[in-house]
Protein backbone atom coordinates (compact mmCIF):
# COMPACT_ATOMS: atom_id res chain seq x y z
CA UNK A 1 0.00 0.00 0.00
CA UNK A 2 1.39 3.24 -0.91
CA UNK A 3 1.31 6.12 1.57
CA UNK A 4 -0.95 9.69 1.39
CA UNK A 5 1.64 11.41 0.28
CA UNK A 6 0.09 15.50 1.33
CA UNK A 7 -0.31 17.81 -2.21
CA UNK A 8 1.46 21.18 -1.26
CA UNK A 9 -1.44 23.53 -2.69
CA UNK A 10 0.06 26.04 -5.34
CA UNK A 11 0.17 29.88 -5.12
CA UNK A 12 -2.26 31.80 -7.10
CA UNK A 13 -2.08 35.60 -7.60
CA UNK A 14 -5.74 37.33 -7.86
CA UNK A 15 -6.86 40.65 -9.22
CA UNK A 16 -9.77 42.99 -7.88
CA UNK A 17 -11.13 45.67 -9.53
CA UNK A 18 -11.69 48.02 -6.66
CA UNK A 19 -14.24 50.82 -6.35
CA UNK A 20 -14.40 53.47 -3.32
CA UNK A 21 -15.92 56.84 -2.19
CA UNK A 22 -12.65 58.14 -0.96
CA UNK A 23 -14.51 61.04 1.12
CA UNK A 24 -13.57 59.22 4.86
CA UNK A 25 -10.27 57.37 3.88
CA UNK A 26 -6.82 59.08 3.90
CA UNK A 27 -5.99 57.23 0.82
CA UNK A 28 -4.56 54.29 -0.50
CA UNK A 29 -1.64 53.86 1.49
CA UNK A 30 -1.45 52.60 4.76
CA UNK A 31 -0.74 55.73 6.81
CA UNK A 32 -0.17 55.83 10.54
CA UNK A 33 -3.18 59.22 10.99
CA UNK A 34 -6.18 57.35 9.37
CA UNK A 35 -8.06 54.33 8.02
CA UNK A 36 -6.67 53.59 4.58
CA UNK A 37 -8.60 51.76 1.51
CA UNK A 38 -5.47 49.23 1.75
CA UNK A 39 -5.30 48.29 5.40
CA UNK A 40 -9.40 47.66 5.09
CA UNK A 41 -9.01 45.57 1.86
CA UNK A 42 -6.29 43.82 2.91
CA UNK A 43 -8.38 42.94 6.80
CA UNK A 44 -11.10 41.79 4.14
CA UNK A 45 -8.66 39.50 1.91
CA UNK A 46 -7.61 38.26 5.53
CA UNK A 47 -11.18 37.33 6.40
CA UNK A 48 -11.88 35.15 3.41
CA UNK A 49 -8.49 33.48 3.20
CA UNK A 50 -7.81 33.05 6.82
CA UNK A 51 -4.01 33.76 6.05
CA UNK A 52 -2.68 37.85 6.28
CA UNK A 53 -1.56 38.77 2.76
CA UNK A 54 0.20 41.97 1.30
CA UNK A 55 -2.15 43.57 -0.98
CA UNK A 56 -0.82 45.57 -4.33
CA UNK A 57 -2.16 48.21 -5.42
CA UNK A 58 -1.79 49.67 -8.82
CA UNK A 59 -2.33 53.50 -7.72
CA UNK A 60 -1.51 54.85 -4.48
CA UNK A 61 -4.76 57.71 -4.81
CA UNK A 62 -4.96 60.51 -2.56
CA UNK A 63 -6.71 61.33 0.64
CA UNK A 64 -10.40 61.84 -0.65
CA UNK A 65 -9.94 60.23 -4.17
CA UNK A 66 -12.24 58.24 -5.65
CA UNK A 67 -12.06 55.08 -8.07
CA UNK A 68 -14.04 53.25 -10.15
CA UNK A 69 -11.41 50.50 -11.30
CA UNK A 70 -8.43 50.83 -9.06
CA UNK A 71 -6.47 47.16 -9.47
CA UNK A 72 -5.17 45.40 -6.55
CA UNK A 73 -3.58 41.78 -6.52
CA UNK A 74 -2.56 39.75 -3.33
CA UNK A 75 -1.37 35.73 -3.52
CA UNK A 76 -2.98 33.14 -1.62
CA UNK A 77 -3.22 28.99 -1.52
CA UNK A 78 -7.03 29.30 -1.64
CA UNK A 79 -9.05 27.33 -3.97
CA UNK A 80 -11.88 30.10 -4.54
CA UNK A 81 -12.98 30.82 -8.39
CA UNK A 82 -10.93 33.59 -9.25
CA UNK A 83 -14.15 35.37 -10.31
CA UNK A 84 -15.87 34.37 -6.79
CA UNK A 85 -13.92 36.62 -4.56
CA UNK A 86 -15.03 39.49 -5.22
CA UNK A 87 -18.41 38.42 -4.08
CA UNK A 88 -16.24 37.19 -0.97
CA UNK A 89 -14.07 40.21 -0.34
CA UNK A 90 -17.23 42.13 -0.51
CA UNK A 91 -19.17 40.21 2.54
CA UNK A 92 -15.93 41.89 4.97
CA UNK A 93 -15.95 45.17 2.97
CA UNK A 94 -17.89 48.44 4.30
CA UNK A 95 -20.08 50.20 1.62
CA UNK A 96 -17.95 52.38 0.41
CA UNK A 97 -15.24 50.05 -0.57
CA UNK A 98 -16.58 47.65 -3.43
CA UNK A 99 -14.52 45.07 -5.52
CA UNK A 100 -16.22 45.21 -8.60
CA UNK A 101 -15.17 42.34 -10.43
CA UNK A 102 -12.24 39.62 -9.79
CA UNK A 103 -9.93 37.05 -11.53
CA UNK A 104 -6.63 34.79 -11.28
CA UNK A 105 -3.62 36.14 -12.97
CA UNK A 106 -0.04 35.22 -13.89
CA UNK A 107 2.03 35.03 -11.31
CA UNK A 108 4.51 37.34 -12.41
CA UNK A 109 1.62 40.06 -13.10
CA UNK A 110 2.53 43.55 -11.19
CA UNK A 111 -0.81 46.07 -10.82
CA UNK A 112 1.61 48.87 -11.36
CA UNK A 113 3.59 47.97 -14.36
CA UNK A 114 0.94 45.34 -15.57
CA UNK A 115 3.93 43.40 -16.46
CA UNK A 116 4.08 39.65 -16.43
CA UNK A 117 7.56 40.16 -15.56
CA UNK A 118 8.63 36.36 -16.41
CA UNK A 119 7.32 37.06 -19.76
CA UNK A 120 7.31 40.59 -20.94
CA UNK A 121 5.22 41.73 -23.52
CA UNK A 122 6.55 43.43 -27.20
CA UNK A 123 4.92 44.83 -29.22
CA UNK A 124 6.22 46.28 -32.89
CA UNK A 125 7.64 50.03 -32.30
CA UNK A 126 8.78 52.51 -35.06
CA UNK A 127 12.14 51.84 -33.78
CA UNK A 128 11.90 47.94 -33.37
CA UNK A 129 10.01 45.90 -30.70
CA UNK A 130 9.32 48.06 -27.42
CA UNK A 131 7.62 46.83 -24.02
CA UNK A 132 3.62 48.46 -23.87
CA UNK A 133 2.62 50.25 -20.96
CA UNK A 134 -0.68 49.96 -18.43
CA UNK A 135 -2.68 53.37 -19.28
CA UNK A 136 -4.25 54.61 -16.41
CA UNK A 137 -7.52 56.50 -16.92
CA UNK A 138 -8.32 59.65 -14.73
CA UNK A 139 -11.32 62.21 -14.51
CA UNK A 140 -11.98 65.15 -12.66
CA UNK A 141 -15.38 66.91 -12.59
CA UNK A 142 -15.64 70.72 -12.16
CA UNK A 143 -19.03 71.96 -11.63
CA UNK A 144 -19.11 75.28 -13.51
CA UNK A 145 -21.93 77.09 -11.50
CA UNK A 146 -22.89 79.00 -8.23
CA UNK A 147 -25.38 76.40 -7.55
CA UNK A 148 -24.45 74.12 -5.30
CA UNK A 149 -26.10 70.37 -4.90
CA UNK A 150 -25.18 69.44 -1.73
CA UNK A 151 -26.00 65.54 -3.00
CA UNK A 152 -23.00 66.55 -5.92
CA UNK A 153 -20.52 68.23 -3.33
CA UNK A 154 -18.22 65.22 -2.29
CA UNK A 155 -17.52 64.37 -6.14
CA UNK A 156 -17.50 67.77 -7.69
CA UNK A 157 -14.99 70.87 -7.63
CA UNK A 158 -17.70 73.87 -7.65
CA UNK A 159 -16.15 76.69 -9.54
CA UNK A 160 -18.76 80.13 -10.05
CA UNK A 161 -16.56 81.82 -12.39
CA UNK A 162 -16.54 81.37 -16.31
CA UNK A 163 -14.28 78.90 -17.71
CA UNK A 164 -13.01 79.50 -21.18
CA UNK A 165 -13.11 75.58 -22.81
CA UNK A 166 -11.25 76.49 -25.84
CA UNK A 167 -8.32 78.30 -23.97
CA UNK A 168 -7.76 75.32 -21.55
CA UNK A 169 -8.02 72.77 -24.55
CA UNK A 170 -4.91 74.83 -26.05
CA UNK A 171 -3.23 74.65 -22.66
CA UNK A 172 -3.58 70.88 -22.42
CA UNK A 173 -1.85 70.30 -25.67
CA UNK A 174 1.30 71.02 -24.44
CA UNK A 175 0.93 68.17 -22.13
CA UNK A 176 0.18 65.80 -24.02
CA UNK A 177 3.39 63.17 -24.92
CA UNK A 178 6.50 62.40 -22.71
CA UNK A 179 7.92 65.41 -20.34
CA UNK A 180 9.38 65.94 -17.14
CA UNK A 181 6.44 66.70 -14.97
CA UNK A 182 9.26 68.26 -12.06
CA UNK A 183 6.37 71.36 -11.94
CA UNK A 184 3.02 69.38 -12.07
CA UNK A 185 4.21 67.20 -8.80
CA UNK A 186 4.19 67.04 -5.35
CA UNK A 187 8.05 68.37 -4.42
CA UNK A 188 8.26 65.57 -1.45
CA UNK A 189 7.45 62.92 -4.15
CA UNK A 190 10.49 60.51 -4.16
CA UNK A 191 11.22 58.90 -7.15
CA UNK A 192 13.71 58.86 -9.19
CA UNK A 193 12.81 60.26 -12.51
CA UNK A 194 10.11 62.58 -13.40
CA UNK A 195 9.76 61.83 -16.53
CA UNK A 196 6.16 60.97 -17.81
CA UNK A 197 3.74 60.11 -20.48
CA UNK A 198 0.65 61.76 -20.83
CA UNK A 199 -1.11 60.15 -24.06
CA UNK A 200 -4.61 62.31 -23.80
CA UNK A 201 -6.24 65.06 -22.04
CA UNK A 202 -9.93 65.35 -23.48
CA UNK A 203 -11.99 68.16 -22.21
CA UNK A 204 -15.84 68.56 -22.04
CA UNK A 205 -18.89 70.31 -20.90
CA UNK A 206 -22.35 68.85 -20.30
CA UNK A 207 -24.56 71.40 -18.95
CA UNK A 208 -22.62 73.09 -15.68
CA UNK A 209 -20.94 69.90 -15.62
CA UNK A 210 -17.01 69.76 -16.97
CA UNK A 211 -15.10 66.75 -17.13
CA UNK A 212 -10.95 66.49 -17.63
CA UNK A 213 -10.06 62.73 -19.27
CA UNK A 214 -6.62 62.16 -18.43
CA UNK A 215 -5.11 59.06 -19.80
CA UNK A 216 -1.10 58.27 -19.33
CA UNK A 217 1.63 55.91 -18.35
CA UNK A 218 2.16 56.90 -15.53
CA UNK A 219 1.15 59.61 -12.82
CA UNK A 220 3.37 61.61 -10.12
CA UNK A 221 2.36 62.61 -6.90
CA UNK A 222 -0.65 64.86 -6.93
CA UNK A 223 0.32 65.42 -10.73
CA UNK A 224 -3.93 65.05 -11.96
CA UNK A 225 -4.80 67.65 -9.96
CA UNK A 226 -1.86 70.13 -10.26
CA UNK A 227 -2.48 69.95 -14.24
CA UNK A 228 -6.17 70.56 -13.54
CA UNK A 229 -5.79 73.56 -10.93
CA UNK A 230 -3.60 74.51 -13.41
CA UNK A 231 -5.82 74.45 -16.39
CA UNK A 232 -8.56 76.18 -14.38
CA UNK A 233 -6.07 79.12 -14.17
CA UNK A 234 -6.21 79.01 -17.82
CA UNK A 235 -9.54 78.78 -18.53
CA UNK A 236 -10.01 81.78 -16.20
CA UNK A 237 -7.66 84.03 -18.08
CA UNK A 238 -5.05 84.12 -15.35
CA UNK A 239 -2.61 82.24 -17.47
CA UNK A 240 -2.39 82.16 -20.99
CA UNK A 241 -2.34 78.98 -23.00
CA UNK A 242 1.83 78.69 -23.56
CA UNK A 243 2.43 79.20 -20.02
CA UNK A 244 1.51 75.59 -19.52
CA UNK A 245 5.06 75.50 -21.84
CA UNK A 246 7.06 77.55 -19.14
CA UNK A 247 5.22 75.99 -16.42
CA UNK A 248 6.98 72.18 -17.71
CA UNK A 249 10.31 74.21 -18.45
CA UNK A 250 10.88 75.20 -15.34
CA UNK A 251 10.85 72.15 -13.89
CA UNK A 252 9.60 73.98 -10.54
CA UNK A 253 6.26 73.23 -8.77
CA UNK A 254 5.91 76.99 -7.47
CA UNK A 255 5.32 78.27 -11.00
CA UNK A 256 2.32 75.69 -11.76
CA UNK A 257 -1.09 76.58 -10.43
CA UNK A 258 -2.41 75.59 -7.33
CA UNK A 259 -3.89 71.50 -6.57
CA UNK A 260 -7.04 71.06 -6.97
CA UNK A 261 -9.10 69.46 -4.52
CA UNK A 262 -8.98 65.98 -4.34
CA UNK A 263 -12.93 65.41 -3.84
CA UNK A 264 -13.60 65.48 -7.55
CA UNK A 265 -10.77 63.60 -8.83
CA UNK A 266 -11.86 59.74 -9.92
CA UNK A 267 -9.41 57.13 -10.90
CA UNK A 268 -11.60 55.53 -13.49
CA UNK A 269 -9.62 52.38 -14.93
CA UNK A 270 -6.01 50.90 -15.91
CA UNK A 271 -5.77 49.12 -19.32
CA UNK A 272 -2.84 46.58 -19.37
CA UNK A 273 -1.23 45.60 -22.56
CA UNK A 274 -2.53 41.66 -21.20
CA UNK A 275 -6.01 42.71 -20.06
CA UNK A 276 -7.75 45.95 -19.54
CA UNK A 277 -9.79 45.89 -16.20
CA UNK A 278 -13.32 46.82 -18.11
CA UNK A 279 -13.12 43.32 -19.30
CA UNK A 280 -11.60 41.09 -16.03
CA UNK A 281 -13.46 37.62 -17.53
CA UNK A 282 -11.18 36.79 -20.27
CA UNK A 283 -8.83 34.22 -20.35
CA UNK A 284 -5.65 34.64 -19.25
CA UNK A 285 -2.51 34.38 -21.15
CA UNK B 1 -39.67 121.33 15.78
CA UNK B 2 -41.58 118.08 15.27
CA UNK B 3 -40.34 115.24 17.19
CA UNK B 4 -38.80 111.84 15.70
CA UNK B 5 -40.87 109.44 14.95
CA UNK B 6 -39.86 106.05 15.25
CA UNK B 7 -40.71 103.72 12.49
CA UNK B 8 -41.56 100.91 12.43
CA UNK B 9 -39.68 98.17 9.73
CA UNK B 10 -42.91 96.29 8.10
CA UNK B 11 -42.48 92.74 8.23
CA UNK B 12 -41.65 90.56 5.10
CA UNK B 13 -42.02 86.97 3.97
CA UNK B 14 -39.23 85.62 2.54
CA UNK B 15 -39.01 82.20 0.36
CA UNK B 16 -36.10 79.85 0.68
CA UNK B 17 -35.28 77.20 -2.11
CA UNK B 18 -33.49 74.33 0.22
CA UNK B 19 -31.61 71.32 -1.67
CA UNK B 20 -29.70 69.14 1.01
CA UNK B 21 -27.94 65.98 1.22
CA UNK B 22 -30.21 64.13 3.73
CA UNK B 23 -27.55 61.37 4.37
CA UNK B 24 -26.44 62.85 8.08
CA UNK B 25 -29.83 64.17 8.94
CA UNK B 26 -33.15 63.06 10.90
CA UNK B 27 -35.38 64.53 8.49
CA UNK B 28 -36.97 68.02 8.40
CA UNK B 29 -38.43 68.40 11.14
CA UNK B 30 -37.14 69.33 14.46
CA UNK B 31 -36.46 66.03 16.74
CA UNK B 32 -34.90 64.81 20.04
CA UNK B 33 -33.30 62.04 18.72
CA UNK B 34 -30.97 63.52 16.16
CA UNK B 35 -30.13 67.48 13.99
CA UNK B 36 -32.88 68.37 11.42
CA UNK B 37 -32.58 70.41 8.77
CA UNK B 38 -35.33 72.57 9.60
CA UNK B 39 -33.31 72.88 13.09
CA UNK B 40 -29.89 73.94 11.15
CA UNK B 41 -31.78 76.35 8.83
CA UNK B 42 -33.66 78.07 11.96
CA UNK B 43 -30.39 78.77 13.36
CA UNK B 44 -28.92 79.68 10.35
CA UNK B 45 -32.37 82.19 9.49
CA UNK B 46 -31.44 83.93 13.37
CA UNK B 47 -27.80 84.68 12.39
CA UNK B 48 -28.58 86.52 9.70
CA UNK B 49 -31.45 88.31 11.02
CA UNK B 50 -30.74 88.39 14.49
CA UNK B 51 -34.01 87.16 15.58
CA UNK B 52 -34.87 83.52 16.39
CA UNK B 53 -38.15 82.96 13.68
CA UNK B 54 -40.25 79.86 13.08
CA UNK B 55 -39.18 78.85 9.51
CA UNK B 56 -42.24 76.93 7.90
CA UNK B 57 -41.16 74.50 5.30
CA UNK B 58 -43.53 72.62 2.52
CA UNK B 59 -41.89 69.34 2.80
CA UNK B 60 -41.43 67.57 6.08
CA UNK B 61 -38.86 65.21 4.10
CA UNK B 62 -37.83 61.80 6.06
CA UNK B 63 -34.32 60.26 7.63
CA UNK B 64 -32.44 60.04 4.85
CA UNK B 65 -34.31 61.48 2.04
CA UNK B 66 -32.85 64.40 -0.29
CA UNK B 67 -33.61 67.79 -1.64
CA UNK B 68 -33.18 69.63 -4.51
CA UNK B 69 -35.95 72.20 -4.07
CA UNK B 70 -37.71 72.11 -0.79
CA UNK B 71 -38.68 75.28 0.40
CA UNK B 72 -39.50 77.26 3.36
CA UNK B 73 -40.83 80.76 4.66
CA UNK B 74 -39.90 83.24 7.30
CA UNK B 75 -41.02 86.45 8.41
CA UNK B 76 -38.53 89.49 9.31
CA UNK B 77 -38.46 92.84 9.61
CA UNK B 78 -34.74 92.80 8.19
CA UNK B 79 -33.98 94.82 5.07
CA UNK B 80 -31.87 92.59 3.05
CA UNK B 81 -33.12 92.28 -0.45
CA UNK B 82 -35.30 89.04 -1.24
CA UNK B 83 -32.70 87.83 -3.51
CA UNK B 84 -29.33 88.48 -1.24
CA UNK B 85 -30.92 86.04 1.44
CA UNK B 86 -29.62 83.02 -0.49
CA UNK B 87 -26.41 83.91 -0.02
CA UNK B 88 -26.57 85.33 3.73
CA UNK B 89 -28.25 82.22 4.84
CA UNK B 90 -25.54 79.72 3.26
CA UNK B 91 -23.17 81.41 4.93
CA UNK B 92 -23.94 79.90 8.07
CA UNK B 93 -24.71 76.62 6.50
CA UNK B 94 -23.09 73.24 6.65
CA UNK B 95 -22.50 72.17 2.64
CA UNK B 96 -24.69 69.45 3.24
CA UNK B 97 -27.44 72.28 3.16
CA UNK B 98 -27.76 74.93 0.51
CA UNK B 99 -30.38 77.85 -0.11
CA UNK B 100 -30.77 77.67 -3.92
CA UNK B 101 -32.34 81.26 -4.16
CA UNK B 102 -34.25 83.14 -2.27
CA UNK B 103 -37.28 85.94 -2.72
CA UNK B 104 -39.80 88.16 -1.14
CA UNK B 105 -43.54 86.68 -1.40
CA UNK B 106 -46.99 87.71 0.13
CA UNK B 107 -47.76 88.07 3.47
CA UNK B 108 -50.26 85.26 3.19
CA UNK B 109 -48.03 82.76 1.05
CA UNK B 110 -48.42 79.14 2.89
CA UNK B 111 -45.29 76.79 1.08
CA UNK B 112 -47.03 73.84 1.83
CA UNK B 113 -50.62 74.98 0.09
CA UNK B 114 -49.11 77.22 -2.27
CA UNK B 115 -52.36 79.59 -1.45
CA UNK B 116 -51.84 83.39 -0.89
CA UNK B 117 -54.36 83.06 1.75
CA UNK B 118 -55.87 86.52 1.97
CA UNK B 119 -56.45 86.52 -1.84
CA UNK B 120 -56.67 82.88 -3.32
CA UNK B 121 -56.40 82.02 -6.78
CA UNK B 122 -59.29 80.64 -8.92
CA UNK B 123 -59.05 78.96 -12.49
CA UNK B 124 -61.75 77.86 -14.11
CA UNK B 125 -62.58 74.10 -13.78
CA UNK B 126 -65.27 71.29 -14.93
CA UNK B 127 -67.40 72.14 -12.33
CA UNK B 128 -66.82 75.80 -12.59
CA UNK B 129 -63.83 78.41 -10.90
CA UNK B 130 -61.84 76.03 -8.08
CA UNK B 131 -58.70 76.96 -6.53
CA UNK B 132 -55.14 75.03 -8.17
CA UNK B 133 -52.86 73.24 -5.95
CA UNK B 134 -49.08 73.17 -5.64
CA UNK B 135 -47.70 70.57 -7.24
CA UNK B 136 -44.92 68.72 -6.25
CA UNK B 137 -41.69 66.28 -7.84
CA UNK B 138 -39.97 63.42 -6.35
CA UNK B 139 -37.90 61.28 -8.29
CA UNK B 140 -36.46 58.25 -6.70
CA UNK B 141 -33.63 56.60 -8.07
CA UNK B 142 -33.09 52.47 -9.08
CA UNK B 143 -29.25 51.50 -10.11
CA UNK B 144 -30.66 47.90 -11.46
CA UNK B 145 -27.24 45.94 -11.05
CA UNK B 146 -24.91 43.84 -8.79
CA UNK B 147 -22.20 46.38 -9.84
CA UNK B 148 -22.42 48.84 -6.73
CA UNK B 149 -20.26 51.83 -7.40
CA UNK B 150 -19.73 53.36 -4.07
CA UNK B 151 -19.82 57.21 -4.65
CA UNK B 152 -23.25 56.67 -5.95
CA UNK B 153 -24.66 54.67 -2.62
CA UNK B 154 -25.99 57.60 -1.04
CA UNK B 155 -28.30 58.55 -3.60
CA UNK B 156 -29.45 55.40 -5.45
CA UNK B 157 -31.70 52.06 -4.30
CA UNK B 158 -29.19 49.49 -5.71
CA UNK B 159 -31.36 46.22 -6.52
CA UNK B 160 -29.42 43.36 -8.79
CA UNK B 161 -32.95 41.57 -9.77
CA UNK B 162 -34.36 42.40 -13.16
CA UNK B 163 -37.24 44.57 -13.15
CA UNK B 164 -40.23 44.77 -15.72
CA UNK B 165 -40.32 48.17 -16.68
CA UNK B 166 -43.71 47.85 -18.44
CA UNK B 167 -45.17 45.75 -16.14
CA UNK B 168 -44.36 48.44 -13.96
CA UNK B 169 -45.31 50.75 -15.90
CA UNK B 170 -48.74 49.51 -16.13
CA UNK B 171 -49.24 49.30 -12.56
CA UNK B 172 -48.59 52.32 -11.93
CA UNK B 173 -51.41 54.09 -14.20
CA UNK B 174 -53.98 52.62 -11.38
CA UNK B 175 -52.30 55.23 -8.63
CA UNK B 176 -52.83 58.15 -10.88
CA UNK B 177 -55.81 60.47 -9.90
CA UNK B 178 -57.36 61.36 -6.39
CA UNK B 179 -57.82 57.89 -4.36
CA UNK B 180 -57.64 56.95 -0.47
CA UNK B 181 -54.23 56.33 -0.11
CA UNK B 182 -53.96 54.60 3.29
CA UNK B 183 -52.63 51.59 1.82
CA UNK B 184 -49.76 53.88 0.70
CA UNK B 185 -49.19 55.50 3.86
CA UNK B 186 -47.57 54.78 7.42
CA UNK B 187 -49.98 53.51 9.52
CA UNK B 188 -48.82 56.32 12.41
CA UNK B 189 -49.59 59.25 10.29
CA UNK B 190 -51.88 61.87 12.53
CA UNK B 191 -54.12 63.36 9.28
CA UNK B 192 -57.92 63.44 8.74
CA UNK B 193 -57.88 62.12 5.04
CA UNK B 194 -55.78 59.80 3.39
CA UNK B 195 -57.54 61.52 -0.25
CA UNK B 196 -54.59 62.51 -2.29
CA UNK B 197 -54.20 63.30 -5.90
CA UNK B 198 -51.43 62.16 -8.44
CA UNK B 199 -50.80 64.18 -11.28
CA UNK B 200 -47.93 61.40 -13.01
CA UNK B 201 -45.96 59.12 -12.86
CA UNK B 202 -43.39 57.92 -15.20
CA UNK B 203 -40.89 55.24 -14.98
CA UNK B 204 -37.94 56.10 -17.18
CA UNK B 205 -34.19 53.69 -17.81
CA UNK B 206 -30.55 55.04 -18.99
CA UNK B 207 -28.48 52.10 -18.68
CA UNK B 208 -28.88 50.74 -15.04
CA UNK B 209 -30.51 54.04 -13.72
CA UNK B 210 -34.08 53.54 -13.15
CA UNK B 211 -35.94 56.49 -12.19
CA UNK B 212 -39.31 57.02 -10.79
CA UNK B 213 -40.20 60.72 -11.37
CA UNK B 214 -44.09 61.15 -9.57
CA UNK B 215 -45.97 64.01 -9.11
CA UNK B 216 -48.82 65.26 -6.79
CA UNK B 217 -50.73 67.66 -4.92
CA UNK B 218 -50.16 66.28 -1.69
CA UNK B 219 -48.36 63.31 -0.58
CA UNK B 220 -48.58 61.29 3.05
CA UNK B 221 -45.93 59.75 5.30
CA UNK B 222 -43.74 57.28 3.44
CA UNK B 223 -46.40 57.31 0.62
CA UNK B 224 -43.50 57.88 -2.43
CA UNK B 225 -41.35 55.44 -0.59
CA UNK B 226 -44.05 52.77 -0.34
CA UNK B 227 -45.55 53.49 -3.81
CA UNK B 228 -41.91 52.81 -5.54
CA UNK B 229 -41.56 49.36 -2.84
CA UNK B 230 -44.73 48.25 -4.56
CA UNK B 231 -43.94 49.05 -7.98
CA UNK B 232 -40.70 47.19 -7.14
CA UNK B 233 -42.59 44.26 -6.50
CA UNK B 234 -44.40 44.78 -9.44
CA UNK B 235 -41.61 44.66 -12.00
CA UNK B 236 -39.90 41.71 -10.20
CA UNK B 237 -42.88 39.60 -11.08
CA UNK B 238 -44.21 38.94 -7.35
CA UNK B 239 -47.36 40.91 -8.29
CA UNK B 240 -49.46 41.29 -11.04
CA UNK B 241 -50.04 45.42 -11.96
CA UNK B 242 -54.00 45.19 -11.38
CA UNK B 243 -52.73 43.99 -8.35
CA UNK B 244 -52.12 47.74 -6.70
CA UNK B 245 -55.96 48.55 -7.80
CA UNK B 246 -56.30 45.86 -5.01
CA UNK B 247 -54.18 47.64 -2.80
CA UNK B 248 -55.30 51.03 -2.73
CA UNK B 249 -58.96 49.25 -2.41
CA UNK B 250 -57.83 47.66 0.75
CA UNK B 251 -57.29 50.67 2.41
CA UNK B 252 -54.45 48.76 4.73
CA UNK B 253 -50.80 49.50 4.74
CA UNK B 254 -50.28 45.45 5.11
CA UNK B 255 -51.00 44.51 1.30
CA UNK B 256 -48.73 46.92 0.11
CA UNK B 257 -44.95 46.44 -0.43
CA UNK B 258 -42.06 47.26 1.45
CA UNK B 259 -41.36 51.04 2.38
CA UNK B 260 -38.24 51.50 -0.64
CA UNK B 261 -35.03 53.38 1.78
CA UNK B 262 -34.73 56.82 1.80
CA UNK B 263 -31.60 57.36 0.51
CA UNK B 264 -32.57 56.88 -2.90
CA UNK B 265 -35.67 60.28 -3.10
CA UNK B 266 -34.92 63.25 -3.67
CA UNK B 267 -37.98 66.10 -3.87
CA UNK B 268 -36.96 68.26 -7.11
CA UNK B 269 -38.85 71.02 -6.30
CA UNK B 270 -42.37 72.58 -6.23
CA UNK B 271 -44.66 74.32 -8.63
CA UNK B 272 -46.66 76.64 -7.14
CA UNK B 273 -50.27 78.45 -8.73
CA UNK B 274 -48.37 81.43 -8.55
CA UNK B 275 -44.53 80.85 -9.23
CA UNK B 276 -42.80 77.69 -9.83
CA UNK B 277 -39.74 77.47 -7.38
CA UNK B 278 -37.53 76.43 -10.94
CA UNK B 279 -38.00 80.37 -11.23
CA UNK B 280 -37.79 82.49 -8.32
CA UNK B 281 -36.80 85.86 -9.58
CA UNK B 282 -40.07 86.64 -11.26
CA UNK B 283 -42.28 89.48 -9.93
CA UNK B 284 -44.65 88.74 -6.95
CA UNK B 285 -48.18 89.83 -7.51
Amino acid sequence: MGTTKEVKKPKRRIMLIVAYDGTDYCGWQIQANGVSIEEVLTGAVEKVTGVRTTVYGASRTDAGVHALGNVAVFDTTCTIEGDMFARAVNTYLPDDIRVRASCEVPAGFHPRYGEILSDPVTIEGADGPKRPKAIKTYEYYVMNTTDIIPTERRTHWYLSYPLDLDQMRRAAKYLIGEHDFTSFCCPRTGVATRVRELTKIDITQEGDLITFHIEGSGFLMHMVRIIVGTLVRVGRGYYRPSRVLEILEAKDREEAGPTAPAHGLFLIGIDYPVFSTENTQQEDR
